[in-house]
């Protein structure tokens, strides 16, 4: 596993190469096992394929040009209704204050991980992508105000090999007992 | 990788053994290798052995017993230094509006995951615990108030081998070019 978590990479660059659908399945399957708070499983992915809807995500992920070379994006959702039950209308964005949204983006986060493991160790690459304002991404898939996208995963065959990027030593980040 | 996944169950009995540390840092070290947005690795972890500080945590975690019986319980931190580097005062808490929690609270999720994943593949069990208050959780290790608390990880070797928990269907998930 160690050894998986060495080598993955953040891919941003694409073969042709489409990804089969049994695989992307697959990749989902990872997901839908993660764990989550009260296993409220708050996620939805949106597999999108259409190179017309794929331009109109990058448009509004800061035109990150890169993007357009995966086949496949997967849209990763955090549904809030999965903890707020009451039929109390709720729109998010990017400064609302709810606990419950920072729930839903941690739990949704766990999955997303698993996915992007998961691909890695079918041998395809994946990007977490969250450049973007809730504001501008949910028109273009029809998501309801009260959910929130917590980022576009790029998938697809790596055509590059990137090296490890930095990373803060380990005695930077442990503490022992206390802070 | 996904058979590691399917396996992996959320451990609440543990056995007395202890853990060696050289495991707990090859734990972290999966931490330490997440991704993260810009990589800005704004994740801390704290190793708590001592029954002292354990029993206060399980205190202010709603006195959930159980947790007790793990050994070794690895706290983790997000800081928002990572992101806000100027000079204001921040105080966090479950309530706090600002991106950059949301974004910190994401990547350091991803990075605990790693942790349970590392540690399924290495024969020890783990689980997520955040049912606390950071207002309360953070005197105990120190934590100053601009860190957030995502969420105390018990580990320790399983004495229990629970059955997989009911999941959503894979259709309720997955939605295909549009919301």
């Amino acid at each position: 596993m160690l050894e998986q978590i060495k080598n993955r990479r953040s891919i941003r660059k694409y073969l042709e190469k489409p990804v089969d659908d049994d695989k992307i399945i697959q990749l989902l399957e990872s997901a839908r096992l993660a764990p989550s708070g009260s296993n409220t499983q708050p996620w939805h992915f949106i597999i999108v394929k259409s190179e017309e809807i794929r331009q109109k995500l990058v448009e509004v992920s800061n035109n990150q040009k890169w993007m357009l070379s995966a086949p496949v994006f997967i849209v990763c959702v955090a549904d809030i209704r999965s903890r707020i039950t009451d039929n109390i209308e709720i729109s998010l964005n990017e400064n609302s204050p709810q606990l419950e949204l920072k729930q839903i983006i941690r739990d949704t986060s766990i999955a997303i991980e698993h996915i992007v493991l998961e691909a890695n160790n079918l041998g395809l690459g994946a990007c977490w992508v969250a450049w973007f304002i809730q504001e501008e991404i949910r028109p273009i898939l029809n998501i309801p105000s009260d959910k929130f996208v917590v980022c576009i995963l790029t998938l697809g065959y790596a055509s590059e090999s990137p090296k490890d990027r930095p990373r803060k030593k380990i005695e930077e980040i442990i503490h022992r007992e206390s802070w």
